[in-house]
């Protein structure tokens, strides 16, 4: 497909910006290479499509531009502390991410475990200021709405359900809900953190909180099929992980055609709820969900 | 020594109050097992210290106590998810903690790692509830506190630096600038964040800063006399760690006497720095840095 050129340009000058606002902030100076590891994982690399998802919203609804800058940032460092820890040898045991050693081959299991948990904290440090650049409510709000999606109920949880998942037989039911958690709720939060730095109808709060839910199903299903059909040079990390582990996925449980199609009715949902939300501003969310539910890579 | 009446009636009572909160709000219902990891990791065990010196401070300013007990419980998240993380085979490969089997022994490294992150997530959770019962100033205050002391430039920092000082020789002011971080960062933050519940004056933060600091000093150097004089049923986790795995201490840099009176020194400070606060009930913060300063477990 072609993208539309507005949004080509928006996406490159967004992530510029996020990747110089990113280096502004993780600490080149934390002491014994901690800091060189921090930044190892989080510079360099990437689609940073949950901070486009935050500045996009937050565009939508005619947020606070500095406040959205850090939440796109906050939600990015929790989203690199997960793969960082994700790819240690007791969890998925990966030596390959955005085409580069993991951050463990690289620095170590201790170095890794430590820097992921200080970019969790770095995360929610960047929401709060010690000046007056995001209005208290909003920190608070958005504070919440992050703890909320990389905790049990979100992301950690997800993820323990994934360990458990390796080798059962789920149904699709049990298998949207641990995706739901796993990578649905961080997404689903980057959409909700974006509207937080405005103001938002209920209407339009409910009809982005579905956005996000159903980007969050169709990225992830996306995510099922490319693991199957794309190459690992293709990925930037190792392609066919799923299967080699035994773990279900939409693939596995309805097969290649029928996920495709899932995906696709995801993305139509998703286009649905922008165009019942009521704002008026959507163009660029409606070219980021095309570009997450159309990806090869 | 014999401990003030009114002191060891206060601790239990806000011993148990913590105990209570914190079953409270470590969600056993957290799924495939987390829930369990993390409500294992956290309660029944430990001493409390930090919760009890954020009520302890937050009753010296006045300050409000609904938010001390989260500002309490989510620091106490913060240390129980480092320890879970720090006894992981990668960092100090421990055994035994609490008198128990580490999270990792008894959950699998990968639920380890995952409890400790949902932790994290935890701990500002709390700080920042969804109803009105942290002001929103104090609840961004709180926050700012806790990333900055669990972070890279905090407990995270220092650990990077406990590792890489594995076998070296460092003098006294490096060891110390490790500590502040390891462990210091912590306990101060508990302070502050205590103060951050109510109003101090100038002085009264820089004192109770100070405070913070030497009673941080205290407690690592009373820590590693007791990792010598003490044995394990005693500590309820494993002594003699630190020569066995050839760590820098304060022991080992200056001999066990000349590191009592260090620690004795440091604790007379904190004493002062309380003293010259302003503050008119600090009682029971004096009765807490003697508990930490004189303990023996």
């Amino acid at each position: 497909m072609s993208e539309p050129a507005v949004f080509v340009a928006w996406r490159a000058q967004s992530q510029r910006a996020v990747e110089q606002a990113l280096s502004d902030w993780v600490p080149p100076g934390a002491p014994a290479g901690l800091g060189d590891a921090m930044r190892y994982a989080v510079l360099d690399g990437g689609k940073r499509l949950r901070p486009l998802l935050v500045l996009a919203t937050s565009e939508a609804v005619a947020g606070d531009a500095t406040a959205a800058m850090r939440a796109a940032c906050s939600v990015e460092l929790i989203h690199a502390y997960s793969l960082v820890h994700d790819d240690m040898p007791c969890m998925d045991n990966d030596v390959l991410r955005r085409g580069k050693p993991t951050v463990h081959v690289k620095f170590g299991e201790a170095q890794a475990l430590l820097a992921g948990d200080a970019l969790q904290a770095l995360a929610f440090e960047l929401l709060v200021p010690g000046d007056a650049s995001v209005p208290l409510g909003m920190a608070v709000s958005l504070c919440r709405l992050l703890a909320l999606s990389a905790g049990a109920d979100g992301m950690a949880g997800g993820q323990a359900v994934d360990l458990a998942s390796v080798g059962k037989a789920l149904d699709l039911p049990a298998l949207e809900a641990m995706h739901r958690r796993k990578t649905g709720a961080l997404l689903q939060a980057s959409v909700m953190m974006g509207a937080a730095t405005g103001q938002t109808s209920a209407n339009g709060v409910t009809q982005l909180q579905r956005f996000g839910a159903c980007l969050g199903l169709a990225f992830q299903v996306v995510d099922d099929i490319l693991d199957v059909t794309a190459d690992s040079a293709q990925l930037g990390k190792t392609a066919g992980k799923d299967a080699a582990s035994d773990k279900p996925t939409f693939v596995s449980l309805m097969g290649l055609e029928a996920a495709q199609q899932y995906a696709d009715r995801s993305l139509a949902e998703a286009h649905d709820a922008l165009n019942q939300s009521g704002l008026n501003h959507c163009d660029v969310l409606h070219a980021l969900a095309d570009w997450v539910g159309r990806r090869d890579c």
